[in-house]
């Protein structure tokens, strides 16, 4: 189960990254490999189109991902993403964009997990990501094996 | 061989990227097929233990692949990613990044590549991206086949 | 809804694949954008440590997607796979590994979808895959937009 | 540099791998971080369309990144892929294909290299991989840092 409840981990995460000033996410809720998290919609994440830029979602997919792994370990900031696939869908709404991310496997040097990205209040999802985290030699994650 | 130049590829990138705002990239060099493009160092593209984000170096990634594309066929702003894959390799030094990117396939309907960045200096790559791009269909790429 | 029975596709798998001579693929079931294939356990798919080989999953991984392609769109011999991203996640037991494949979007051009391999009887995953498919241009898929 | 041939590497193969029965593969050479690697062509590898079959590529990329492993840190059968992700670019010819892997990182613990495959013959390659291996604790790798 996690050991972090979302609101720590939020603030952590502000805590720990400088080039999120702009504070465009929510972790809206982690539960056993699981995390939820909001990109709050705002113009700066427009490409061509109008449509929320692919750089924007590919830091959603990973953020999102580095929640679900912190929310089961604990706060270790040096968790390091060592590989991210990630398929574009379909142009976004321009609305929020809510990442459902799921931990596949959580072993003791690599967690493994899948996002799957929806604007907000549609069914069909806008992209898709795998992330594979390395996790330092010392942390011995909880459960899931 | 392409139908832009460097100076032309960067001012139209900057003029369709409400999100480059801090003007963060610089596109260095393009030929047939290839492109150099710098990620300027900045402490805002750090994170945790001193290094350059994962966000920063998908962001390079997309970027330089976008301009490989746009050097070939012109200035379509609306190619847009279908998908990307990266792997972080080492731990980026304090540095400018510098990103090669090389065209693998330059269809009518689907340019694909690959992408490899290097901390300035460095033999050694910090991370290989390969990277998908939708054309749309009234573009007509030139060579490549 | 699938335009094609399990019996169908499972048919049409081996008249049209020559390699597949072995028939160690089994269409299990299928529905609205989803397949679901058992690669039936024999020696030949081991490697060193007694284990089901890579190969012998990526291409269950590919068959189950290329499945829940043509349950939806009919008989279409020539859809290619374009993408394929598999990590490995756990051994496999030395039984069957069973695929569950997801269709997250059926366009006109280009499908993708996310598949999921169990070894029979366990629950956490021994692989996962994302798979992107070419769908040849005059055959419109029913359904998913 | 390597620490086992080419003539040993392709013995090594075929020593441990049962599924490689029909001994399709040929290691052509291997260089410092560098493997080349041909698959005889056979019709039994052919698709619909009279193609090469994905899978077949796929066991090839995956075959060559672990000639190019193997090559730098001695016979460790039990190195295992734990991700692969290839881009299908070209229709191969109806003739053997050639598998150029270069690493990218020989680590303790993960190799990174990438694969570009190539009809006999031809320019413009078929397909291209990235592939990770996971290396046992206790095999050190030598060179490449």
């Amino acid at each position: 189960m996690p050991v972090m409840t979302a609101e720590e981990l939020e603030a952590f995460l502000y805590s720990h990254f400088p080039d999120m000033e702009d504070r465009a996410f929510r972790v809206e809720k982690v539960d056993d490999g699981l995390a939820q998290v909001r990109l709050l919609y705002h113009e700066r994440h427009l490409r061509p189109g109008g449509t929320i830029s692919g750089p924007a979602l590919m830091t959603l997919a990973d953020t999102s991902m580095y929640i679900a792994v912190l929310a089961m370990i604990g706060p270790v900031a040096l968790a390091v993403t060592t590989n991210l696939n990630i398929n574009f869908l379909r142009k976004p709404a321009q609305a929020d964009v809510i990442a459902e991310a799921r931990l596949l496997k959580l072993g003791k040097r690599l967690a493994v997990g899948e996002v799957t990205m929806y604007s907000e209040g549609e069914n069909d999802p806008v992209a898709h990501a795998t992330v594979t985290y390395s996790i330092p030699p010392d942390h011995t994650p909880r459960g899931l094996g």
